[in-house]
């Protein structure tokens, strides 16, 4: 496998209207903006089309799903292909009747769907109720080989789970694309805020150094829901990591913004020369990690 | 599995002389006043009974290993048993003519040692010539029941792989122990050395955070070795951080210093209940995490 080329990346921070059509034409005019500024791999947040539906358990908001292929992929097939740029773009799939996925979708340069990743890690927390929406993703962790490199997506929650960077960061991937949808409850930000974005931040560049990789997280903007108790404030905050975990681009917590950085699959090589963590690892004694708690004991 | 008591732990961050005994007496001096003061569980530094002799790779040096048990673990299990207290101490282990181990000794508060880990990951870089002396552990991933709760230890390397941590942590810790020895190349420090720090930092905080679990790192400080180009400036930094990555003592770089904390497992609770990982691990889709790399191909 020999060093790839550099590359440049953009991230679309942004905040959604209820109307999907607003949310979709904000997102291709970003697309066009942080093309014209040089980026070949643009990565839109998470369920970019619509607001975080997720907020309530209800059976209407599936009429939000749609299938893929479908209207966002052809919409940003084709975008892709007149700008001569790849485009990640989370979507919520509608794959059979009764069955739904939050998946990315990544176009290449010539519009076509290089692949696709199924959502594998699915959260259910208190305005967070994603497990009534998304079946966890079947398709396993993986890597897509566009025009401009070979790269992993993973999605929001997945984040939390160094197996999941590890085992995409493991086929080759130069980078590591996180969309994501996460906030605050206006009820918790004054106490837990800080820390909340700060662990964010830490566990994602923590699979960079880990895995000697870059690392790109986008995130949305803005306060979606009625009251202080149903809604969320989303943190945004996106960041691009250097294969040594090092913050390369840094987004605001509130303002709409494209973040664009250059990627070097030379630094990936001269990171992992240094600090060599993948020549070590003990493939021999970590088969226990499928396990979903170690607690035998002798006794047992 | 009943959420356990609170404990008090302490780290001992020391410079070491080329006088085992000297070490030795220091570290039992430092060990009594981190008790005077509170702690419970007293973790040592990496190798505290020598300075860092794997800069070098001479076959003089295997005379500073010993036995486990053996002089240091009867001096140590002493200590321990006057003092109530449980005692780390990360030894030199010879195990059998030509097999010596990096292996920390858990002494509990009867002065008999609860059990050993023989750390896994071994580097091997300039000045770190690990892989010459030391065997690879053979004993797997660890937790340890002493009178003040159920704990982890790792060594030094091991910080580095999440695997590592994970596979503790799902042993029912409720905090992962990491005594260290990592220093500064005098000609890298000016140009790497604060994100050599941050990067080390953030991977431990992140175990953390992935695990819900207490992570507390002991480093030395000191310079050792003759000159700029063989020596290593070892650059302390330990720190104790809860179980969401927040620190919650640090030490500094180049001073000795006794590191105390209180750790809470209803803190562990509290906050895997709000952001409950565990929950949501896809085991179905771990398993190539034993491989080297997922580097097969659709056409081969």
């Amino acid at each position: 496998m020999p060093v790839a080329q550099k590359f440049q990346i953009g991230l679309v921070q942004m905040s959604c209207s209820v109307q999907a059509e607003q949310n979709i034409a904000k997102a291709v005019l970003r697309i066009r903006e942080a093309a014209a500024r040089g980026a070949q791999i643009i990565c839109l947040q998470e369920l970019f089309r619509s607001q975080y539906f997720c907020r309530t358990e209800d059976h209407e908001l599936f009429h939000l799903a749609e299938a893929i292929p479908g209207p966002s992929t052809e919409t940003l097939g084709a975008v892709a292909k007149e700008l001569g740029v790849v485009i990640i773009a989370s979507l919520f799939e509608r794959r059979a009747s009764g069955l739904y996925h939050n998946t990315a979708a990544i176009l290449n340069t010539d519009g076509a769907i290089a692949g696709i990743y199924r959502k594998m890690h699915i959260p259910d927390d208190p305005l967070y109720y994603e497990k009534f929406y998304f079946t966890p993703g079947d398709l396993g962790f993986l890597n897509f080989d566009t025009k401009f490199g070979r790269i992993g997506v993973l999605v929001c929650w997945d984040q939390w789970y160094p197996e999941a960077a590890r085992l995409t960061a493991l086929q080759g991937a130069d980078i590591l694309f996180y969309p994501t949808a996460i906030g605050w409850h206006p009820a918790e930000k004054a106490v837990y805020g800080a820390a909340q974005v700060d662990a964010w931040k830490t566990i994602q560049r923590s699979h960079a150094i880990a895995n000697g990789i870059y690392v790109a997280a986008v995130n949305r903007v803005g306060f979606e829901g009625g009251s202080t108790d149903t809604g969320i404030e989303f943190f945004g905050s996106s960041f691009i990591a250097d294969p040594f975990g090092q913050v390369i681009a840094q987004a605001s917590t509130d303002q709409e913004e494209i973040l664009l950085a250059e990627c070097d699959p030379a630094r990936v090589e001269e990171v992992r020369r240094n600090w060599p963590f993948f020549r070590d690892r003990r493939i021999d004694a970590y088969q226990s990690i499928v396990n979903r708690f170690n607690d035998k004991r002798w006794d047992q």
